[in-house]
């Protein structure tokens, strides 16, 4: 049985989770994904435990156990101005920061200095945080993927999922485009999402992402995919986090919230018999 | 000798600094401090350490230090949605947080709980994080006045100043009006500021606080005064972080940011003979 089997559906099911990324980043962020999933066709966010906006966020995960909620599972800061670093002390996860104490910038600086046991123990801090909340998490996801640039390190996000009992999200192909590292992959006994539907910075450049997404909702397969998107505001706030960044900045996540949450969105999943899941359905069978 | 004698000023003159409290708190503060700095009549600021915004605003302090900066040293948080604590690890500081980890709301929460070794500790972590990141300090002074609220805790940041050869910012009158203490404080050899010029609530309720800091400008008197303002623009995140907060919320922040801006600003300071001085300068001669 595959999964749309598993969840009752037919063989061939086009299934569909619509993921806001990056909750409690910012207000913008926050209030964005709040509007998206209560007007829009997002289902499902993931919260950043190490941001200043966390407690927002986890204060509407808390009163609002309705939607899928993850933990986007953090070890990376892309932004030039606005840092956040690990919850532990940095004492005890050294590795994992530059020399202001943040987290590095790229894939590639943090894959060079990790060391895995502090992986493991930073991760294991978020998702406890997230816990003492009071929030009840759905599943886990990763911050820039930055969990998918070693087997090594994946294996270490995939044990974080069984020890919680949380689904987690994975992507094949995404996270070998994106492997610093030369030896394989184990992605056997693992739930795979069979499609990974998000933008890309060309169609950005050419003012189409928009298109791009109507385009992605025409072309979906049958199977378990996933679109990733990352709802905020243009505003000031988000434009000085996303400063010099253009690649998911804030004028490319007004556009994520403008389309998720029009019409032509909800129009799109109906005529293409889009079905919504949850990772919650899916945490039940997995 | 009074101040203004020591600092090269007939006796009577009447001192002023214009002084921006929480820079480092939001993108918002930041940018509204920046610009009433370099446009306006404010000069000089304090940064929070403890907050997320605080990198941005350290990297502006470390490229332009002919602007007072101080250390607003950060032992509550009174917003809502808004989070920050200490930047030592909580197990260091416990008695500083709440059961989220987070600083206190209160001044007096935070005087019931907090323990003056974890206070001396918390307080000297972020002093010398700010000296890490390259800031080169004018002067100290206290988010809230919370280090205000007993002679035992004012004298640690006394002891702070001293140690770290900064004058510190404090006003008798204003200490004594938050104070949560029986005990007398010992104000001899201390640089005090003879008129802490600051808004009132009941004065922006009536919509005058714009008015009664021109008022302000009018009466002042010779001697050492300092004008407290918390320039910020009324925008989506700041209505975020001050929400339910009206007292010094965003749209209070606004009106400190246009006046200290405006041209009635200056004017004022000409007419009214005020001289414009710093804490570089007191620290010299301290």
């Amino acid at each position: 049985m595959n999964l749309a089997q598993k969840l009752g559906y037919p063989e061939n099911t086009k299934l569909l989770i619509i993921h806001a990324d990056d909750a409690g980043l910012s207000h913008s962020e926050n209030q964005a994904t709040i509007k998206a999933l209560q007007n829009g066709s997002v289902n499902s966010y993931s919260i950043m435990v190490s941001c200043a906006w966390f407690y927002e966020m986890a204060t509407f995960a808390k009163t609002n156990p309705n939607y899928d909620c993850g933990i986007h599972l953090t070890l990376t800061c892309e932004w030039e101005n606005y840092k956040f670093g690990p919850i532990l002390p940095i004492t005890e996860v050294p590795s994992l920061v530059d020399q202001n104490g943040y987290f590095y910038k790229t894939r590639s600086d943090f894959k060079n200095n990790a060391i895995p046991s502090e992986i493991k123990k930073e991760l294991t801090a978020q998702i406890e945080k997230a816990l003492q909340f009071g929030i009840q998490p759905t599943h886990l996801d990763s911050h820039m993927c930055s969990v998918g640039v070693t087997p090594e390190i994946l294996d270490i996000y995939k044990d974080l999922g069984k020890t919680y009992n949380l689904p987690v999200f994975i992507n094949k192909q995404f996270v070998e485009s994106i492997s610093l590292s030369d030896e394989k992959y184990n992605f056997e006994n693992t739930l795979l999402a069979d499609d990974l539907l998000i933008g890309y910075f060309t169609d950005f450049e050419k003012g189409e992402l928009r298109n791009s997404y109507a385009k992605a909702l025409d072309n979906i397969k049958s199977g378990f995919n996933i679109f990733l998107l990352h709802p905020a505001f243009d505003d000031f706030e988000m434009q000085g986090i996303t400063i010099n960044h253009p690649n998911f900045g804030s004028e490319w996540r007004q556009i994520d919230f403008d389309f998720f949450t029009s019409e032509e969105c909800k129009s799109k999943l109906k005529e293409n018999n889009i079905q919504l899941i949850t990772w919650k359905e899916i945490q039940k069978i997995n």
